[in-house]
C-alpha cells in the first residue's frame, strides 16, 4: 500500500459528533466543564471516531523495538543486547509496560523491527526485522530511504492488524537501547532548534555521555543533511527503525479513525515525523504525558499537543502511554453513563 | 474515642520499609528513577502501610455531604436542594464519582453529615446529620465547637469501619453546595493570605457572585476570628460539617496507617484541618491532583504536597480522588510484581 494513498485517507475530524459529545457533557450532572480535560478528551474521541458517545473497550499498545549504531559513539548508560534483553522481558511479563497494561486492561503487542539480536521465535513477538539495527548515523545514513518507507509500513499493517482484530484505542511504545539520539536528531531537524536543547540524560547517561550525545547529534545533522521538508528523509537519514515503525501506527490509527495514545520522547518524535507527513494525523493523536526527558517540551509545542499526565517519567515502553489509556477510557466512560440533570432530577445552574 | 488519643496514635513513616522500597525500586528492569512520580508513591506506601512491598487491593472513596448556610449570601451558582438531589445521584450511580469509581475498582461510601433536606434511607448511605445544614458564618459562628468535634469524629468513625472491613486505600469526596466558601476561609485563616486569593468560581458563579463570595468569607472571618492555632476552633466558626468529617477520615487512616487520597480543594480544606490538629498525618497524604479553583495550589504549598494530576478538574465528589487511586495502586503493583535485572537476565547500566 503506498503511503500517499494512507496520507489521503486521514480526514478531518467529525465536527458533528464533536458537537453532539460538547452538548451532552453540558446535560451530565456535573457544572459545565467541570471534568476539564477528561470532557476535551471525550469530545476529541467522538470526533475521531464518528461515535457519540464513543466507546473504548479493547486497547493495545504496539511496542517498536529495534537496535541503533549510534551506540557506538558511546550515546547510552546500556549496552544495545539490553533491547533483546528488554524484549525477552515483555514477552515474560515483568517489564513496567506489562504491569501497567494489566492496569489498564490493554494488551501488549511487540514487535521486532530491527533489533540486533537474533530473537527466538514467541506466539506474542511479531518479527518484522528491516535490519539488524540501523547503521551509525554521525558516519552516514542510519538506513535507506527504502527501508525508511518500509519501516513506516511495517507500522501500518501492524496496526491495521490489531485494529481489525477489534483495537479500539492505539497507544505508542518503543525500545531500542540509544533511541533518544535520533529522536532528539529528528526533532532538532523539523523545528529548527539547536540539537543540544533536546539531548537529555535518557536511560542515565553521565555528563561525559551527554557531551558525546550532542557531538554525535551534530555530526549526524552535518554530514547527512536531512531536509526538515521531507519526512522520509529525515528518517533516513537520522531516524531509528523502531521510529518509522511507530510513525507508521500512528498514521494507520489517524487513517482508520482511531484515537492514538502518543508516549513519551521516542514516540513523540514518530510523531513529529507522523505530522510531518500528514499533518492531519495530529488531530488523532492524544499526548500521554510530559517527559522529563529534556526537550520534550518543545515537542509537544511544535505538534500543538498538551500531556494528560506529568509523573516526571522517563521510561518509555509505552508506559505512560498505558496509564493515559485508563484516563481516556474514564473520560468516554463518563460522556456514555453519566446522568443528566434530567434523568437524575438535579437541579441546573441557577439563571444568571 | 477522644481525639488527643487518635492523634497520638499518628506514628512517623517506617523508614526501614521505605529504603526497603527504594532499594527494590533501583533493582527493578528500569533505569533508576524512570518512572518518577510511581516510584516515589510507592515508596511512601510502603512507609505508610509498614508493608514491603505494599499492597493495594480494596480503595474506598468516602463521600461526605452537608449543607451550607452562607449560601443564603448568594455565593453559589446551584441551590443547596442539589446537595440531596446528588446525593440521591451517588446513590443510584449516575454521577461522575460512580463512572470514575467503577473505571479504578473502588467502592463508594455516602455519608449525610448535614444535608438540610432529610434523606430516605439507603442501604449505601450512612445518615449521621448532626444538623440539617450549618448556620450562615457570614452572621456568626457555622457550628458550635461540640459540633465541630462530632463531625470529626464521625469521620473517624466511618474510616475506622472502612478499614476494619479492609480497606487498603482511603480517598476523600465532598458534596455541599456552597462547600468553596467555607473552604477558602479556612485556607485564609491557616495561611495567613487574603480571602480573594482562594475565592474562584466553584461550580460557576460570575462576577457578581465572586463578589459576593468575597464579601461573604471576609465578613466570616471579621465576625467569627477564628484562631490560626486551633483547628477546632478554625472548623466551628468558619467550616461545614463534611469538611470536619473528612479531616476526620484523614486523621483516622494516618492514625491506622493507611494511605489516604486527597481530592480537590473542599477536601484540601480539610487535609489542613487535619494538619493543624496533627502535622504527622501530612505524611499519610497523596494529593490526587491540582483542581482549577483558584488557590488550590496555595493550599497544596502549605500542606508541601505535589498533586500527580493536574487535568483542569473543579467538580469534587472524590472524582479527582478516585483517578488519582488507579495511578496509586500502579505504583504498588510496579514495586510488587516488575522483574529485577537478575530475574530478568537483563545488563545493568554501564558502570561509569
Amino acid at each position: 500500500m503506498p503511503l500517499s494513498k494512507l496520507v489521503s485517507d486521514i480526514q478531518p475530524l467529525d465536527q458533528s459528533a464533536m458537537a453532539a459529545a460538547r452538548k451532552r457533557q453540558d446535560m451530565l450532572t456535573k457544572p459545565r466543564g467541570s471534568l476539564g480535560r477528561l470532557e476535551d478528551v471525550a469530545c476529541q474521541v467522538a470526533g475521531i471516531t464518528r461515535q457519540m458517545p464513543p466507546l473504548i473497550g479493547n486497547k493495545t499498545v504496539i511496542i517498536m523495538a529495534a537496535d541503533h549504531g549510534v551506540v557506538a559513539e558511546g550515546v547510552s548508560a546500556y549496552p544495545s543486547e539490553v533491547t533483546a534483553q528488554m524484549v525477552a522481558n515483555f514477552l515474560s511479563g515483568g517489564a513496567a509496560i506489562n504491569i501497567l497494561t494489566r492496569q489498564v486492561g490493554a494488551r501488549v503487542v511487540v514487535v521486532d523491527i530491527g533489533v540486533a539480536t537474533t530473537l527466538e521465535p514467541h506466539p506474542e513477538l511479531r518479527i518484522r526485522k528491516i535490519a539488524p539495527g540501523t547503521a551509525n548515523m554521525a558516519h552516514g545514513p542510519a538506513m535507506s530511504r527504502e527501508q525508511a518507507l518500509q519501516s513506516i509500513l511495517v507500522g501500518v499493517e501492524i496496526c491495521e492488524t490489531e485494529i481489525a482484530n477489534g483495537a479500539d484505542l492505539i497507544a505508542t511504545g518503543d525500545m531500542g537501547i540509544g533511541n533518544t539520539t535520533p529522536s532528539a536528531a529528528i526533532a532538532a531537524t523539523l523545528t529548527s532548534i539547536a540539537a543540544y536543547k533536546y539531548v537529555g540524560r535518557g536511560t542515565g547517561v553521565d555528563d561525559s555521555g551527554l557531551n558525546r550525545k550532542v557531538n554525535a547529534i551534530e555530526r549526524a545533522l552535518s554530514i547527512n543533511q536531512p531536509n526538515p521538508l521531507d519526512g522520509l528523509d529525515i528518517l533516513s537519514k537520522v531516524g531509528g527503525f523502531e521510529i518509522g515503525g511507530l510513525a507508521g501506527v500512528i498514521l494507520a490509527a489517524a487513517a482508520h479513525q482511531r484515537p492514538v495514545v502518543v508516549d513519551g520522547f521516542i514516540s513523540t518524535a514518530a510523531a513529529m515525523l507522523a505530522a510531518s507527513l500528514a499533518p492531519q494525523a495530529c488531530d488523532y493523536m492524544i499526548a500521554a504525558h510530559r517527559s522529563q526527558e529534556q526537550g520534550h517540551d518543545l515537542m509537544l509545542e511544535w505538534l500543538k499537543l498538551s500531556p494528560l499526565l506529568d509523573l516526571r517519567m522517563r521510561l518509555g515502553e509505552g508506559t505512560g502511554a498505558a496509564l493515559a489509556m485508563g484516563l481516556v477510557e474514564a473520560a468516554c466512560h463518563i460522556l456514555a453513563d453519566m446522568a443528566t440533570f434530567g434523568e437524575a432530577g438535579v437541579s441546573d445552574k441557577v439563571q444568571e
